[in-house]
């Protein structure tokens, strides 16, 4: 609990009614999406605006509170989790859309904003917001900025970092700063913009995004490859990418992944075959035509066993929507879902797909694989039970030696997850310990007290390395 | 001059020949494209590889000797003038293709290769590189990368930054770290990768790039409208994109600009009207024309006199080419030329093209505009004599304006030259007291003795504001 002069403080600022420290609340924000990390923080406060939010933080600095900001909690990689304490940062009143710039295709927002409701608003002035992650019906704007969020899009559009213009950004100091605008070019300093994202809520607080939009692809079409052979479906991806063709989606489902998805929501997927890819191509009708021609014909030349084409919108809709379903379905299973999210370079799918199988078989636990082929963004997902401590070693181990696999690869161990305090560990493979130390020294820089997310990226008592002279 | 036993080491590390401070040679390099700011070096030293970057880098670091490290110095923002003396790092070894891979659509280069050469590897093997600024005959890859380079297919392709996928390093330290890969997606740590994308040499020295490629367009068609009325032509952009249409490229030239241009090209460019836009689109073939048809159509609404159209390959390319060249074709009217790149929202375009005008009649200056309309990256060119300290006075006083007229159209100070030494009196008009503290903490936190490129960015002798608790 924090002392008492500190909460009544807070409480002048936000209000009685934003001020949580009940059991109930507690409980409530001790843990995100992801299994095995929980804590309780000692007050969940919900600001009403930037001012608020820069005096709660520059009397957490004084104070040295530790702050984690927080969307829906969709977090994958306990990057919401209170692990250090302190207070829930909630951004629930920020809520608003607050313009829709026709003229020079942005959209300006504040951070609690949920994805898809940004995304309904923008498509229904037939403009575009591709970042699309499988949680965006619950996901906010601002999280999904806080870890550079991906999704079944990113092949042809990009990620998250590709659509923020600008943010506001209230810093550890508590001072309020903007970055960039409404341009296609700026380069008056440094790129504070992208430096935020993906900054896992490490070096600042989000109160206000600037995205860019594109104009909405005239129409699209979507096809499901089956195979009966993973490594010929992995063959499809590099194919048909070798061949200059970009689809929109080209997404990998594994039979039991299929299975799991079908049984959850029945619209008659194949479930007798080994892999699947989901492939979807948007654009004027005439392109779009030639290119699933095209990828039609590179997928049976790569041994599919056949390519079926949805007919209807809502056979496209029921399939997309059946892919983003594969977490909850899988979930479904077990009582412990773990997603990962290694990515390797598009070339080497094949290699990490048989690598994953490889290492179940050796470790002796389920894990279903699927994810962005196209990206070479794989989600090897374990199904498990926390409370059984020896398969969880097991289960850990496995981890341990894909994200090895990873790296060996010309990899990385987490493509749109973050590192959060799940991954830390293995922060260090991708970028080598020159690379923490520098990393490190910008965090200082941001927040030399450490109060924001600490315990996140990098492990709390890591030290700064100073090069002797 | 450095002292002898100094330069002895640097010279065991180089080679004889890689180590120059003859006066020609420092003479030589002790100035870039911006005129007015010249400092002469204490040496030029060629590294041939990696290794002797970051042996060079630990011996500066220790004795506090100023690196400037330098391309082509093509620079129009004083980037790469060494202020403090020291020594400029040329990357002339650093000039190999490394690897085009087709699979991945990635090209792996070192920093010292010519902009242009590594585009035309690149579309021999049918793929892509877009950003291509207009020193690209000259400009290396190191270069665009340390700033962030634009060009004339900004608009819909983006600009350097959007291509940098991974880059090998030499922090200030000495460490040599490795950012990125050959990966659609990487969240692992935060985005250092897009931190050294623009920061001017003042973080580390790029010795390798990992850029992403795309396939290469179809076919282009490139058209010309003409304009009795520079508004007219402004509204006429605003008007494309905001009918969600974007041009590959959408130029603007005013009638000054024009005339300098036809009479160094002579293609027959139009002198007798205000202004033209040049519009270029590529992609599949019917695509491209409809595109065409319709922005004809809009340019003509707003008011075009006539539009027309490129018939030959030679056309198109002729047309780009001379406006690629209009910086040299305006720099042989006076002594002096002084480009800027005062940036806006697209829709403030027409504002700022009368600001420009207004600002140059109020100075008695003259000021031709040109530039990447589509970007709002307007390019006012003066045209004067540096000799002449008087006008320089008031050549001054309106770029001041122009700079204050464009932060108050919510634009920005630079959109693709960067700050160097120029620009620095005016970055903390873009980004504020607290924007500025931030990124010398940034600097700080890589380069703490301030080795790379000093007087860049920020002033030198600005200190750290550390907030009193």
């Amino acid at each position: 609990m924090l002392d008492e002069h500190l909460k009544n403080t807070l409480i002048e600022i936000v209000g009685n009614e934003n001020y949580q420290d009940s059991k109930t609340s507690l409980l409530t924000y001790s843990y995100d999406a992801t299994p095995g990390f929980q804590s309780l923080p000692e007050a969940v406060i919900s600001p009403r605006n930037t001012s608020e939010v820069s005096q709660i933080v520059k009397l957490c600095n004084q104070h040295r509170i530790p702050i984690v900001p927080r969307g829906s909690g969709t977090n994958l990689s306990a990057g919401t989790t209170p692990l250090h304490g302190g207070i829930v940062l909630l951004m629930k009143h920020f809520n608003s859309i607050l313009e829709i710039d026709e003229e020079n295709l942005t959209v300006r927002a504040q951070p609690g904003v949920i994805t898809q409701t940004l995304i309904e608003a923008i498509e229904e002035k037939g403009l575009f917001y591709p970042p699309d992650p499988s949680s965006m019906k619950i996901s906010q704007i601002g999280g999904n900025i806080n870890e550079n969020s991906g999704g079944l899009r990113g092949l042809k559009y990009g990620v998250t970092r590709d659509y923020v213009l600008g943010l506001e950004v209230v810093l550890p100091n508590g001072e309020i700063i903007k970055t960039g605008g409404k341009l296609a070019k700026d380069v008056a300093g440094y790129d504070l913009t992208r430096l935020f994202v993906g900054s896992e809520g490490t070096l600042g607080i989000i109160t206000e995004a600037l995205l860019k939009l594109i104009p909405k692809p005239e129409t699209k079409q979507t096809i499901l490859a089956l195979y009966q052979n993973l490594e010929a479906a992995a063959k499809s991806v590099s194919a048909i990418i070798a061949n200059h063709i970009i689809p929109a989606t080209l997404e990998f489902l594994d039979q039991p992944t299929l299975k799991a998805v079908e049984d959850f929501a029945q619209i008659g997927l194949p479930t007798n075959v080994k892999a699947v890819l989901l492939i979807e191509q948007d654009g004027p009708e005439d392109i779009v035509k030639k290119d699933i021609e095209k990828i039609t014909k590179i997928c049976l030349a790569n041994n599919a066993i056949s390519v079926n084409s949805a007919n209807t919108e809502e056979e496209k809709e029921a399939l997309t929507a059946a892919r983003r379903a594969a977490l909850s379905a899988l979930a479904r299973l077990r009582p412990t879902t773990i997603l990962e999210d290694a990515t390797v370079p598009r070339s080497e799918i094949a290699n990490m797909v048989n690598a994953i199988q490889e290492i179940a078989k050796k470790y002796d636990v389920t894990i279903c694989t699927f994810g962005h082929a196209g990206d070479g963004n794989l989600h090897p997902t374990c199904l498990t039970d926390i409370r059984n401590q020896e398969e969880m070693s097991r289960v850990e181990k496995a981890f341990e030696e894909i994200f090895h696999k990873a790296i060996e690869l010309g990899g990385t161990i987490t493509g749109e997850h973050g590192v959060g305090a799940m991954k830390l560990p293995y922060l260090h493979l991708k970028v080598g310990e020159a690379g923490m130390d520098i990393m490190q020294n910008i965090k200082e820089a941001f927040d030399p007290n450490n109060i924001m997310n600490p315990g996140k990226m990098f492990p709390i008592e890591r030290k700064r390395v100073v090069v002797e002279e």
